[in-house]
């Protein structure tokens, strides 16, 4: 053994890389190479515009607007001038790493309307500050977050009117950056797209009761040291075929373990309430080890649970009941445990998409565990974090600055 | 705790599945879905057609032939009418799957020119085969592998112009199926597309010496429960991020580890030469447990390995050498002390791009594990694989039907 040569920055194929692409690996989020100039932005309005679906008609993502916000980067040139145009079809080089090698990643956003008439977003700067991580974890160039956010805030003034009116219904964002290199050696795509499209939306799940999860621990969808902790699009197409078999078993999610721990369940993240021999409440859920996406939803509801009683009373529940969060591992043992001491009370996940919904039953080793029932579908807990999130959301309370107009 | 109860398939938003989706759940691989019909194949010629680079100006995968293959998938109506046509851009959706959620899968094939000057396929239906396990691991439509190999030496047959003559040089073909469903709600896809592309092709890695590696398991490529084992085009975007850093300290790929454990170099297979006490040769490699990908030239160099000198004899090796293939973990330390030892003789990776190539040093822990040096770059083992592979895959020893003409 001898000890490490270090030398000028290699391509994979051996040769040196050029001065240009050696600086990029170096410097990946210089701020020249991220920049964005919104001053650039050119918008062509659709001629004719779609008809807005009722929100009782509305299915999660189906629909989209009559525009979409898009930009491209290359090498040599940085972000090209932004446009807003109407919603259509990407024509991309079928060597594209987008379909190759994945490296795309996404972000979930609302915009809401609120008393006032205006169109709000939910703490957009988290989404964007997580955004830029998960770029950097797949290669993709570096962005503006400012200047994107500005722009995603003239795109939803462009579609105002596509903004459910209903509570618990909003416009859903899906910024995206997809790698365009057009070509198959395995390296990082120089290439890229960013673009943003909106679709209406209601309530993600349409289910009567409280949705059913099923632990699986033969497929596993993050690890140590994976990319469970960023939004990537890689992230969710291994679990379609163990959602299809826990679909086959009745179940609507899988509830995603690693051996006997909980991690996430579909694509959102859990949280259980668990009552404590003094009469107050335990609420847990697992810790951000880097298999656990770092929900804004999560991060919210754990900041509004630890604000209970003393800054602020969440609806319906006693000033008397302290709420203890907890970030910690979480065993189906342990949830076992906790239902047969009748100690389990409720179970909910969180997630942009679905805000907060309700747990009714998990099922592990050919046996279910099953959540006490109430009377208004969601548990106390539940409840009043739907409440209390939905209208900082829709802008009837005011928290911390976390729903803003932006325009 | 209650016994779970089996009931109709649900759609992941909890309501009922459609009697025709469910059947598709419950008959991933049914023949019909499956179905390509070959006697629909349209061709439509390109009208002009490209120059063919100069085989010593090859670059791997940067220029496309003439021509595509492409068919589409809808649930309603299965496989479409294949086509033959101009090599050219795909238009979507920008809510596409294939975007948003990565359900995209691929292959690595080459074409080679016999010495009759017939296009020849080197054990393709393995790649087939493997194709068809990988599109059901991310809940793709199932597809006849016998129809797309047919079509694909059609395709073959068109572009036989492009095939290079040059002794390493070929035709590399990439097979791909995108999901391409239109909507984002998160689950499978019911929509694809599959389209062959083909690029012609040198010497993957330009490297006058052997190629070094960079231990690094900080990041983690594949796990138990994963999906290493499957050729999905998720699998590589997370590589990026961790090469360019390997790169940045002069390595040109990463040795991709858990915890001490050797998985995959870069996305190729790993193989060490290890002279035992009685003189005679160990060769391991890491064992198919889920986190490797089943390699076609992994498999086809094991089989080599197996038949020497019983069956056959390897270029250059001696008949009085014994070869012993182990497919068993492989650890650093173990690696570390074998190259102390001065058993450690050889170590090189393979794949369809690659073939076999050599391995010069591997870095870990701030050291390097510097392999032999040889008058021929390859080691005596390297060499014998490398001839003797690309001899049976340019159809110069005919080798159990590895290799067989296509038209």
């Amino acid at each position: 053994m001898a000890i490490a040569q270090s030398t000028a920055p290699l391509n994979p194929n051996g040769t040196p890389m050029p001065a240009k692409d050696a600086e990029l690996v170096k410097n990946g989020s210089s701020s020249l190479k991220a920049k964005i100039d919104t001053s650039l932005l050119t918008e062509t309005l659709a001629t004719s515009l779609k008809e807005v679906p009722k929100p009782e008609d509305l299915v999660f993502g189906q629909v989209m607007t009559d525009h979409m916000l898009i930009l491209s980067y290359a090498p040599e040139s940085g972000w090209s001038a932004p446009e807003i145009k109407p919603y259509g079809p990407l024509s991309l080089d079928p060597s594209s790493s987008c379909f190759q090698y994945c490296p795309n990643v996404f972000e979930g956003m609302k915009a809401y309307i609120g008393p006032d008439g205006k169109p709000r977003l939910f703490r957009p700067e988290l989404n964007m500050v997580r955004m830029e991580k998960s770029a950097e974890r797949v290669a993709l160039p570096p962005f503006d977050t400012t200047a994107l956010l500005k722009l995603i805030k003239r795109l939803v003034a462009v579609d105002a009117r596509w903004i459910p009116r209903s509570k618990g219904c909003s416009l859903y964002i899906r910024p995206t950056i997809i790698g365009t290199r057009a070509a198959l050696g395995v390296a990082a795509s120089n290439h890229a797209l960013l673009y943003v499209i909106m679709s209406p939306t209601g309530p993600y799940f349409r289910t009567p009761s409280g949705i059913s999860l099923l632990g699986v621990n033969e497929h596993v969808r993050s690890w140590p040291g994976g990319t469970g902790g960023y939004k990537l699009g890689l992230n969710y197409a291994p679990c379609f075929h163990p959602q299809r078999l826990a679909a086959e078993k009745g179940y609507q999610q899988v509830l995603w373990l690693i051996g006997e721990n909980v991690t996430e369940a579909g694509a959102m993240n859990f949280f259980v309430v668990v009552k404590r021999d003094d009469g107050d409440l335990d609420i847990v859920t697992p810790p951000l080890d880097g298999t656990i996406l770092p929900g804004v939803t999560r991060a919210s509801v754990l900041s509004l649970l630890s604000a209970h009683p003393t800054q602020t009373s969440l609806p319906n529940l006693s000033n008397k009941t302290r709420l203890y969060t907890h970030e910690r591992p979480i065993t189906m043992t342990e949830l076992a445990a906790w239902s047969a001491a009748g100690r389990l009370l409720e179970c909910f996940v969180v997630g942009t998409a679905v805000v907060v919904t309700p747990v009714s039953r998990i099922g592990w080793q050919d046996r279910d565990i099953v959540l006490p029932e109430h009377k208004a579908v969601m548990g106390p807990v539940t409840a009043a974090l739907y409440e209390r999130l939905v209208d900082i959301q829709e802008g009837r309370v005011e928290w911390q600055g976390w729903s803003a107009t932006c325009v």
